[in-house]
C-alpha cells in the first residue's frame, strides 16, 4: 500500500492515535467491520472527515463494506510506528517521571524504555519497578552507546533546554516534555512534543464555570 | 465588559489557557504591551486568528496600541475562572494521583484541592504532602458536605463510569479523567475532560518515524 506521508496536516496526524485507540476498543468488543458512518458516530467525527483523514495514508476500506477493523488498526499502527521499539529514557525520575513510567504501556506504543536518569545520589543505582536509575552525568555516553532515540523530560523548565541540546548531540531525536513550559528549538532534526496538562485542566474549569450560562 | 460566552467553539476555548500561559510569560519578562502580530509570532498563530479568538469574549486591545498584557491576562483569567477556587478532590491516590497533585499548582488555576480518596487501607488516614487521604467509602458524604465541584479521576477504567455517576449524585460537576479511557456520559449537567497522554506520545513517535521521509 502506498503511503503518502508527505504534507499531512498536524491535525490529521493528531487524530491517528485516536483512531488507533477506538479501533482497539472495537476489536476488544469483537467488532471487526465498521462503516465510516459508525466509526464517525462513536468518535464524534463526520463520515466524510474520516474518509478524508484515512485517505491521506493510503486506500483503506471498501465501498459498501466499510473497514476491516483489525486490518485498519494494524495499518494505522504501522504508520504510527508501534512496531519500531524506539529506545527511550526518562530524564528526572521524581513523582511525575515515576507516574508516567507506571502509567503507560510503552512497549505497546512502539517504545523500549531502557533507563531513567537523575541527579539525586539517593536513587542513582536503584531500580524502580524494573527501571534502572542511572546518574545524569553518564547520560551522553549511555545515549550514544545505546542509540537512544526518545527522551521523556520530567525535569524543571530551567534545565530542559540545555538537556535537549546535550541529548541532541548524543543522537536523541524526539522529546516528550512535561516541564509545563513550551520548549521550542530551532533545530529541524529533532521533534518536541510539549504536554500541557494545565491547559486541559483550565479548559475543564472554563466549561464548569460556563455550563450554566448556556 | 460584555462577555459573549455563548456558542464559542471548542477550539477557541481550548486556546484560552494557551493565551493565558503566554501572557504570563510575557509579564515575567516585563513585557506589558503586545500587538496581535507579536503575540501571533510567539504563539505560532496569525494576527487575525488572535483578534478573532479574543473578540469572542469581549473587546480587548486598541487599534495602534495592541494589548495591555497584564489586563488581557487578568481578563482571560476571569473567563477561565482562575479566581473561583472550585473545591476539588483526587480519586485514587496512587502514582499518577500523587504526581498530578505535586506537579500542578491548583490554586493558581482556580481550584482548591480539599482531599484525596483511596480504597487502600494502608494510606487512608495519612497525609501526602499536605493532601489528606480519606476512605473512598466516605466520598459521597464528604462531597455533599463540602460542596465539591471537581473530581480528578486516577482510577482504573472499569470503575470510572460508576464513580462519575455516584459523584454526580453528590453534586460534582466536572471530571478530569486520567484513566486512559474516553469517558462519555449522556448527562448534560456534568463535564468531562479526558486526558490522553498516550495520544501525545504516539504523535511524537509518528513525527520521529516520519521526519526523515519529509
Amino acid at each position: 500500500m502506498e503511503k503518502k506521508t508527505k504534507d499531512i496536516s498536524k491535525s490529521v496526524i493528531r487524530r491517528l492515535p485516536k483512531y488507533y485507540r477506538y479501533l482497539e476498543r472495537l476489536l476488544l468488543t469483537n467488532i471487526n467491520r465498521v462503516s465510516s458512518k459508525q466509526l464517525g458516530e462513536i468518535m464524534r467525527l463526520t463520515a466524510p472527515q474520516i474518509r478524508q483523514d484515512l485517505s491521506c495514508f493510503g486506500e483503506f476500506g471498501q465501498q459498501g463494506y466499510g473497514y476491516n477493523v483489525s486490518e485498519l488498526k494494524n495499518e494505522i499502527g504501522k504508520i504510527l510506528g508501534v512496531e519500531n521499539s524506539l529506545k527511550t529514557i526518562i530524564v528526572g525520575v521524581g513523582n511525575i517521571g515515576k507516574a508516567i513510567f507506571n502509567h503507560i504501556n510503552f512497549s505497546e506504543k512502539g517504545l523500549n524504555m531502557v533507563a531513567g536518569f537523575d541527579k539525586d545520589e539517593k536513587i542513582i543505582g536503584t531500580d524502580f519497578n524494573g527501571l534502572k536509575i542511572l546518574s545524569i552525568s553518564n547520560i551522553i555516553e549511555f545515549c550514544e552507546k545505546n542509540i537512544v532515540k526518545v527522551a521523556i523530560l520530567c525535569i524543571p523548565e530551567d534545565v530542559s533546554k540545555h538537556i535537549v541540546e546535550v541529548l541532541r548531540g548524543a543522537g536523541v531525536e524526539g522529546f516528550w516534555n512535561f516541564s509545563n513550559f513550551e520548549l521550542k528549538v530551532d533545530y529541524r532534526d529533532i521533534v518536541i512534543e510539549n504536554v500541557h496538562l494545565e491547559d486541559s485542566l483550565m479548559t475543564l474549569c472554563y466549561m464548569i464555570n460556563n455550563k450554566n450560562k448556556k
